[in-house]
């Protein structure tokens, strides 16, 4: 099952059910008015929306999904933890930086900015081309109410959709800001989902071991860009989520994500995000030769499974200059 | 004018208006339902409500507040943001950490869970008492909807809030995580408020560039161990303000926080958390004395204006064992 949230719904959006072809959608508000609504009940609505999503027809209303604005899923959310959990990342990231590389004992996480989620299509508003304008395509869940101290196994049952984010970040605001050990806020702006929230069911045998083991294919300027493949994660989404309850139960409509989508062979497969590509090019030629992002350049991130099928739909937006927003 | 939220309106509170002693209250959700639909149109909102609060009387409805469970101004929050602002505070945590004490070019803040935040009196459940459980008392503000790139002084008029916080910290995992960049998860679960969130004119004289210039009275367990007078901020909640704003839009409700409140003089007016009195165990013994807290114990924090009139009203609530939550 996928559900989308459409934009004319209003601030949360309006739940709806997305076709098998991806092409069409029937309303959802029935069951929920929205995709909050809808995992604030999970245990109550899915069945509803299983139920409808399986006799999907003109009959109960499908319409032309090119007919209508997409928001985010969760156009707002009240948490949004953020994993890096993808080592060959951590890896490169820390010899870029002169960190010893180490295993850690944990997943490592921070609260990011939840509060507005840019829908896939909308642009994106930053106020300074100098400040290091990065994309990171990473793979997301969002769970029901989680309890505190739950620990991974369970945790999995508590995963309901699994996401497509980019998570923005000014990386010449990132370094002084992890240096402060107090994490990012100036950093990281509000992220973009794709518009498709999908039932890990919906992956199929890509779900493994709470990873979602599909390509994720960015394309910056129309050129790809990368196609790092998500089962690489160090730790699966579960116990990222166990991670995050170990001291707070979860609300409903948490985003956990997993960090820069990232692999071994990054030379091959390339990148989901600049500032990593620069960290290749300082380690095989000693400086960056790739700059960051400018005005009216575009991102797309997309994943698809067999038949070339897109399964979150597609990220595809460019970035602005701010005026007073 | 004071507000508050009444648990029984369910997760987001009843907007209520308190009487100038405190003790009684008047329903105030026609204007608004909520604290955050108050903040959402606070334009629109603010006049009835100052209309109300000027003519509060048993025609329309004073009940005694003592009848009523009042939960956080703000049950849960779209954001929140909480700064490190004091200097004295800072500077003695460097020197038990070692760090070389510096003046920073830009206020420190990280990201914190605000999906929910504790009433007054709720119990606060943790998952262990070898976490070093620790409570930090410091002033906090609420904000309308705040361009992103907005300056300080413009960003004082968005302030519409003055509040109460006690953010619970886990001094256990709190440096393994500062020393990963990424900021606190772990180490920060939800926090508390003090039930009334007062508009910055209630505060008269005390409100001062921005700063809270009243004492921050803490007591553990009965006994007074701080004082502090939120005077000394380095920055103003209005530079705060600007700082969180700086690549972000601020939604309505975001709530900012100070950080725990310090003075230079700690030795006299003691702390708003144990760490801090444990840090000038270390620096004047060589040893800290002082344990973290331990299940059932209490802290009460409170903060009084002229003739002994408590302006928030008071946080006071103890420490349980987390079971399944």
């Amino acid at each position: 099952m996928r559900l989308v949230s459409l934009a004319k719904g209003g601030r949360d959006g309006a739940l709806a059910i997305v076709s098998a072809d991806g092409t069409q959608y029937v309303d959802a508000t029935q069951a929920a008015p929205t995709l909050q609504a809808a995992l604030d009940n999970w245990g109550r609505v899915e069945g509803d929306l299983r139920s409808l999503a399986g006799s999907l027809s003109a009959s109960n209303g499908l319409q032309p999904i090119a007919d209508t604005a997409l928001a985010a899923p969760l156009p707002r959310a009240w948490q949004f933890l953020d994993g890096s959990a993808f080592s060959s990342h951590g890896a490169l990231m820390d010899k870029v930086i002169g960190v010893v590389p180490q295993r850690r004992a944990a997943p490592l996480m921070y609260q990011g900015m939840s509060d507005r989620f840019y829908g896939p299509t909308e642009d994106v508003p930053l106020p300074g081309e100098d400040l290091g304008i990065d994309f990171e395509g990473e793979f997301g869940v969002i769970v029901d109410r989680v309890p505190m101290g739950i620990d991974a196994e369970a945790a999995m049952q508590h995963i309901k959709l699994v996401v497509l984010i980019n998570d923005w970040s000014l990386r010449a605001l990132a370094g002084p800001e992890m240096k402060t050990g107090f994490g990012w806020v100036q950093a990281k702006p509000a992220s973009s989902m794709a518009p498709f929230a999908v039932t890990p069911d919906e992956l199929g045998a890509h779900w493994v071991d709470g990873r979602v083991c599909l390509d994720l294919a960015v394309d910056w300027n129309g050129e790809r860009f990368g196609r790092a493949n998500g089962r690489e994660m160090e730790y699966g989404f579960h116990d990222l989520v166990a991670h995050a309850a170990r001291t707070r139960a979860l609300c409903a409509g948490t985003v956990i994500g997993s960090g820069t989508v990232s692999n071994a062979n990054f030379r091959e497969v390339g990148s989901s995000c600049i500032a990593e590509r620069r960290g290749i090019e300082i380690v095989d030629e000693g400086a960056a030769r790739t700059g960051f992002m400018r005005y009216h350049d575009r991102v797309r991130m997309e994943a698809f499974v067999e038949g070339g099928r897109t399964l979150f739909g597609a990220i595809d937006q460019q970035v602005v200059p701010a005026t007073r927003l």
